[in-house]
């Protein structure tokens, strides 16, 4: 099942995809709901972000190239994670597909985009096993953690390095009923592709992200965990078009722009 | 004007603390509300965090005894801050004043207060001047930065050293229309004071930090902003009672608990 939200004449429904219609629906996908008749063309409706985590997880390094490509650009030797260590991000910096990536005035301007899964947390987990982790998962999307360099190596925390507003594009919807492990990744620049990678090279997979976050804190519905990503990707300056495509999900696209 | 939020009769409400009695509200102090003709004795509700923030910032270090007794502790030279860098909290580990603290099964057991003025965001700021930032600001209670050492220097992130399920006493209430400096702030531990220190002594004041998060990322009503603490506190284990006191405000006290 595919499940967006979307606005419509002013108005903001979640909704499921079938085919070129999407179905609107009163209530939410994690709480009760209903159908109802409303049945609109998808090119008639604006897709948000198809949902609004309590609290958004970015597992730290999680695959190998990443960590190593990261550490060559500084002149480093690799420095492996030896425990699953998630961040958080700002919900607020959350923006749907088609929408801009704004780059501050303050920056020197260039940004980079980071292609990732996302998983979005369907029942309240608490000290769960890696057996019955993903019994937890509602669904998956598409989230683009998009980075300034820069500010990630002069600041003490990722604040404004990966947080300004705008700068976590996540969609265009959530999958339901996928098999958790092989999807594969793609990220486009300008339409040239700049990784492609699986998932199952992940360092630790998504199950056992699950249960290491679930000891310590619990995952709450509509929580949402980003994987990581592969490689080091280059810069991308206002007037480019960025994609990150996952198979079986879709593909999630915007714009960068420079702040006016 | 004092705001709390409460729970009485399994109903969680808004309301007005007006000497030993609170006004129930209707609405949010945030968005539109009316006071109700429900009056409670303060002593017959169960006080609950005050806001359920949207983002929960942590000033990064912010006091030059902070950095400099952690440095101690460590065996390294203090290495104060050149910029203002926030971290983010977890909302879901927000509790009220008069609740427990659960130290987790895998922690090796103790915990650490740290004391902390706190700071609810009122209107949207985007780009606001140091001179103006005052206005956005709703009101101010009371944070407890509960930390977990070893964890905190064994991990590459603060996930599970600061933002176990618990971990962030806030409260008792949100009180506005003070001056917005030198708030006179304590720290007892099970009734030994460990720290008392000035708001004053903040490297950045509050004005500023909210300029500089404003440059990059909205903030918006309700968000709250810990403006870090002073001093290097000790540890606590089950059983132990600690509260921050703020002039002007009010109490702030938890209960240490294991993990059962």
């Amino acid at each position: 099942m595919i499940w967006c939200r979307f606005e419509i004449d002013g108005e903001t429904s979640y909704g499921i995809v079938e085919g070129d219609h999407v179905v609107q629906v009163s209530g939410s996908p994690l709480g009760e709901h209903y159908n109802t008749h409303n049945r609109h063309p998808l090119r008639n409706v604006k897709l948000l972000a198809p949902i609004k985590p309590g609290m958004l997880y970015a597992a730290g390094p999680n695959y190998r190239g990443h960590v190593e490509g990261m550490a060559a650009r500084r002149g480093l030797p690799p420095n492996y994670p030896d425990r699953p260590s998630p961040n958080y991000r700002s919900v607020h910096a959350i923006i749907g597909s088609g929408e801009n990536i704004v780059v501050p005035k303050e920056s020197a301007g260039a940004v980079q985009p980071e292609g990732q899964l996302a998983v979005v947390i369907g029942r309240k987990a608490k000290n769960v096993s890696v057996d019955k982790a993903l019994d937890y998962v509602f669904g998956y999307t598409i989230g683009n953690d998009i980075s300034e360099r820069p500010w990630q190596q002069a600041d003490r925390t990722m604040f404004r390095s990966k947080n300004c507003d705008t700068w976590k594009p996540m969609g265009p919807w959530i999958v339901t009923d996928l098999p958790p492990e092989g999807f594969r990744i793609i990220v486009r620049h300008n339409g040239v592709t700049w990784q492609d990678f699986s998932s199952s090279d992940q360092i630790w997979d998504t199950a056992t992200w699950i249960h290491e976050i679930s000891k310590y804190a619990t995952l709450h519905p509509g929580d949402v965990l980003w994987m990581g990503t592969q490689g080091a990707d280059g810069d991308m300056v206002p007037g480019d078009i960025v994609e990150v495509e996952i198979s079986d999900i879709g593909v999630l696209k915007n714009y960068v722009v420079a702040e006016q």
